[in-house]
């Protein structure tokens, strides 16, 4: 059934290494994608529910985005220019400041960072311990923020970091992200005592480093009044708030930032995935300007603000961000996504509605069960994944562009998915 | 004469991050590129003898790539897949394996890591540790590898490790690289006598990561019996050898791999900057196959394996190293390179030739007259760059494909501007 | 008033580190003391409830340890021996086997550490990673477990972490003492939801490090269900159990160990303080005997096992423990201890009860309170000290030996103090 | 024939840890000791020559130091004063201010420390990171300075840094000790390129950690040109200078300090082992006075300043150190000493002098063969151990105070064996 699986091994398994993952969940080789659906070497289709991990909020290859890029790869248009000033990056900053910053009335400075979101994250853990002279940094049970070490030091989950060969994940705290206590545990107050306590062994904290919903943590959406009180006790032990906004940000949650609508304003945003708009590598790091301490080079790196992504990134601000349609579009689409998750969960024991947005799913009670449905989704033409500390949500990353008639056909499958498995996981019991 | 600073503040001054270094010696804004030059917004061309840090080794806009780019997008290919399979990482592999490594009889594996440098040297270090159980590294004096925190330990600039603020950047024994302690000592037994001692509170080493040619710690190049004694230490040692190739490797020493000639085999190779060809960003860790113990996603990222670098980077290769003529090419370059650095050597007393191949660069004694150099450079349409622990090194890293006029034209601009400054050097004195 | 600050400056000013502390509220220079008593260079007496913090349970210069010291001096008997085997060892541990262990059914082994505390701590935490292949050890607030680097990560006053000048205090979790978060939230259960995440961010344990009542940390006790909770999970989680027994330990919660009757056996047990009953330093750790898995010297030290140390402890094992009858004094004393203090308590709004046995103490809500009433008290002739987070707490560590009367006496001055005091404090409110 | 080991297991093996160690080396179980001699159960007499590693400079149960501390005893001296002052820690104080600072013009004050080695370490690393706020300490290969985790990191045995269990052992660079390279290498040279360099990679040094004779580390001795180069690399990159004088201090040497007659004046200075002058637990940390910025209780401990060891220590001063006469003394075995080594090593193929003053001995190329001569040594009634990374050591530690016919005779039985064994070595090679 698989194209890749042969007697004799093919190039991936001969010459790509091991770390290799969603590759082993959708066995098969694709060639070409646009919106919501991508296509492989058998010319089947497959209705797109990953979106890169929410690197694709847009679809793949927009036609606008893919109009201006070809434009300027055929005009000689820089490729690469280090950290140089372009006209492309000149742009891009304009209507990023004109669409997003002002509107806010953010003050913000763009650190172009290596193009990748642990990069962004690395640039602000450092930043935020420059700044304050403080090493401790306050993180989140079920956070994720990258793989390399500094990041990796934030990041939950055991296995990955595992991965660091035991070198030491220092001067960082994990506190409990809200509702990991169950239901009836204030964690603000649990946190608030902790660090209250002059004798509680816990350093003087430079940041809190939060993801409003956690992505790969199982789609945990704080409440407003949770994130505002982290922002009130970071404020309160001199400590920067940096919102992670690389999985969650970018119209994902409902509004470009997952705080929008929260009342407060981090001091540093990481930003990645979906910020080029077309699945380019690029991140950046908002920083509020009287944080922007960095001498030049500080914090350097051969392919900040990749300049590809600087045009595609450009035309994806004008033309979603430039009014509130696409905001309206994502919250009636995050409603249908609601009302069939919901239809799921109801069919499962126990099941639990996870996320808000474009950025939910269904917490089914065990990896096992939700790794069935998703393979048997991806045998009906769905690519979907799991998340969570025993990968026991099954999460819905559609883009956010998908149309609506798509979208109801993916939900139909994994609905269908999700009736086809739950009944042999009772059954199992 | 600027056409950045004006009156007002430019965008790049109200919104970009004092993080940003390039532009500030270079202070224009750049519109396009093609082959060796960069044209900025008032029309004027600049030779370009800085090559994006060496990720431009084949030039800008290469116009095979450009057009297969072009036509991918065109085409709908994929733009961003994760790191599922598709055809286009299936063609660049197959590629790769064909003219890099069975020629050079490797068996190693390609691990597409986030596509920075840092990153693959992030995965590179995790796996010597997770593979030998042990935690030390061996990195040299004046090294680069990178700024995300396990790279930036193995970082020797003290500016660059500053950044950290203050975190703890572990597990790390710096030894001298080659030269480093004077003409007179050996540091092949320096190193021994370290090792060799149970005492000398140097715990065993996961690995020894290296650069053969140091590109921002001044161009030093390592002789083939310094680096043959490094790999023989590392094995008796029980220790991997990494050679990191981000700067050096890709043609840019004169062969593919700067270790091509000197009959060793690294365990872990890290890739970036020029590996796309294109400058897009793309990184890879070679990877010997016994040593490939990853879990699958136990190094992830969003951006593993940028599809665009795929097409490009497999172009390059079957354009330039199909055969010996590019290589060639190079030493040619490289010989009429050395000549010309040795006539600026020759103006400057105490002056040094630095570096091998098309990574050559000249130390005139000081970090001072380096930049004033490079300042003159660039009013005559010549992009260059320093390096070095004082920044002493005026370093050429034109594109391999310069054409022998252009080169000439740009040696020239550089003879000159070196020849109007060293005696302002010496009157100064 | 006082005898040592003068217009000249003493020798102590003149020569001794700004370190010193004790001195500084109790500002006389002794001369002698005895059971209870001590005496200054004008010759006038203090009621000691300090005792040493806890390293002089038995009181000064018990006659009957007095006397065989001396006769262990006068006989030549050895006063140093390295760890070599002395008659004199075998007698304290045949001594500690037949009173201690034995009656308990422990196996444990006796690790002779340097003689002090933290170094016993040290061999604790450093067994306990060894033997678990694990390094993260979990502490709790407000804890206090020494000076040296290793057991200084486990303390929890910032004061004194800031002493460690920046160096990160690393492998170390810090959880919530019982009580610390407040009355109504469960910390067992926080530790436990913690622990169960595998996304949680922390490490799976080597080790469990717990006071069973936080000396310098407030006199906080752990409830016997709270420390089986805590045995539970450590056993639930393959982490040793550590009871760091130095100031609780020997007889001071009224039992031998803290844990006497709680029902449940650490796995490794630091003792110091009053281990040696004269004061002398010396410390041990008792190791469960499969976890023995030390090579020899691999924790070594010069003056492991004080031989004055070995000839008093195992007099005092043999005056005090040999029956129960000290233990029915301790229980009898520490009920009119219980007493007065709740007497204190109902003078001062607010007031708090806390810790168990002869190591309790009143939280006066303020450290500023509770030193005055300290102050007043020496000025009265008692020398007691507070205790705590914000040393809020008087604490009451008389020697265990105290004649009733003499008790009766020093409660006494500390019921004034606390009389005279308190209303200063409401009517500066 | 051993006393200890019998068909049932001793106390010691059923109770004590497998981490004792000089027991293993000298199996019989000693009663008294008197001067150089030590005594065991059946009454065999031993000459010391191990001193419990330069504890007992003044031989065991010095008749003056006996006769005090039994009269201190008698009286209710204090046993335990924590840090309060006392008449007796008055007298101490005064005495070493007028026979050791006032002499050689140092104002250093004294910090009472914990009394081990190890803890005074510590402190000084812990002071000369909060002074320079700074964090990396430079220490040097086959030092020793102590077991507990700060002082553990600048301990250069691979055996005993392991018992750290994994722990990251920080912030340390460890350098050549001289000679270390061979002879033609000029460590002081690689020291200085290295940290002259700013991209080194090594971090500017909060303190120079030295043994001027490293004990543990096979008895090499530094130069005084070495030593001074060391200072003024030292004050040159704004370093403290710490001396560690644990084992070679209190006339080790020849002198009172190592450092005595090298024309420089440390920062920083542990001591311990003989300071007390009878072997009981003291310690110390001398500490430049402008440097004494420790606030109150910042480095504390239950055990700071053992009064016994006040008593005995003061009455040390007085007997030895009052004049030249106890040096001169020193001087004079210190020449009788090396002429029996010369002896010895002579006997040795390859067999070298280390060490000076009454810390020599002879490094006999392995470990086996300088073993076989200690056992053979004990067997004859010398107590006598090895030293070195590969034990390969034979070292001399007798008491100062051995009276010459005394030493002659150890000398003896040590050249006895040397010559028994030497031959079996040969053969077997």
């Amino acid at each position: 059934m698989s194209t890749v699986t042969t007697a004799e091994p093919t190039i991936f398994e001969r010459r790509e290494s091991e770390a290799r993952s969603y590759c082993r969940s959708f066995d098969t080789v694709f060639t070409k994608a646009s919106g919501s659906t991508l296509t492989d070497k058998e010319g089947r289709d497959y209705i797109d529910f990953l979106s890169g991990c929410s690197s694709l909020n847009y679809g793949h290859n927009d036609p606008d985005m893919k109009a201006a890029l070809i434009e300027h790869i055929s005009n000689d248009g820089i490729a690469h220019g280090l950290d140089m000033y372009t006209e492309t990056k000149q742009a891009f900053l304009e209507t990023f400041e004109r669409l997003v910053l002002k509107p806010r009335g953010m003050e913000h400075k763009v650190m172009m960072t290596g193009p990748t979101g642990t990069n962004a994250v690395e640039a602000a853990l450092k930043l935020a311990r420059k700044v304050t002279g403080r090493k401790n940094v306050i993180s989140f049970t079920n956070g994720f923020h990258g793989m390399s070490l500094g990041a990796l030091a934030a990041t939950g989950n055991a296995g990955k970091r595992a991965g660091a060969g035991g070198v030491s994940l220092n001067d960082m705290t994990r506190m409990p992200y809200e509702g990991s206590l169950g239901d009836d545990v204030d964690t603000l107050a649990v946190i608030e005592a902790m660090l209250d306590n002059p004798s509680s062994g816990i350093d003087a904290p430079a940041a809190f480093l939060v993801e409003l919903i956690q992505g790969e943590g199982g789609l945990n959406a704080a409440s407003t009044e949770w994130v505002q009180g982290i922002a009130r006790i970071a404020k309160k032990h001199g400590a920067l708030l940096i919102v992670d906004d690389i999985q969650a940000g970018i119209g994902r949650s409902g509004t470009f930032f997952s705080f929008d609508e929260m009342g407060i304003e981090p001091d540093l945003i990481p930003l990645a995935k979906s910020l080029s708009g077309f699945g380019l590598p690029f991140a950046a790091l908002l920083v509020r300007p009287d944080l922007d301490i960095w001498k030049p080079a500080e914090h350097n790196g051969t392919f900040r603000g990749n300049t590809h992504a600087f045009v595609t990134a450009r035309v994806a601000l004008e033309k979603f961000w430039a009014d509130d349609a696409f905001k309206t579009e994502i919250a009636e689409k995050a409603k249908v996504l609601n009302a069939a998750l919901q239809r799921i969960a109801d069919k499962i024991p126990g099941a639990k509605l996870k996320g808000r947005g474009m950025m939910q799913g269904v917490d089914v009670g065990s990896g096992d069960l939700a790794e069935q449905i998703c393979a048997e989704c991806f045998d009906n033409g769905l690519v979907i994944e799991t998340s969570g500390a025993h990968d026991e949500v099954v999460k819905v990353l559609a883009p956010l562009t998908t149309p609506m008639e798509q979208f109801q056909k993916g939900l139909t499958i994994l609905e269908n998915a999700a009736q086809k498995c739950a009944p042999m996981q009772i059954a199992a019991e």
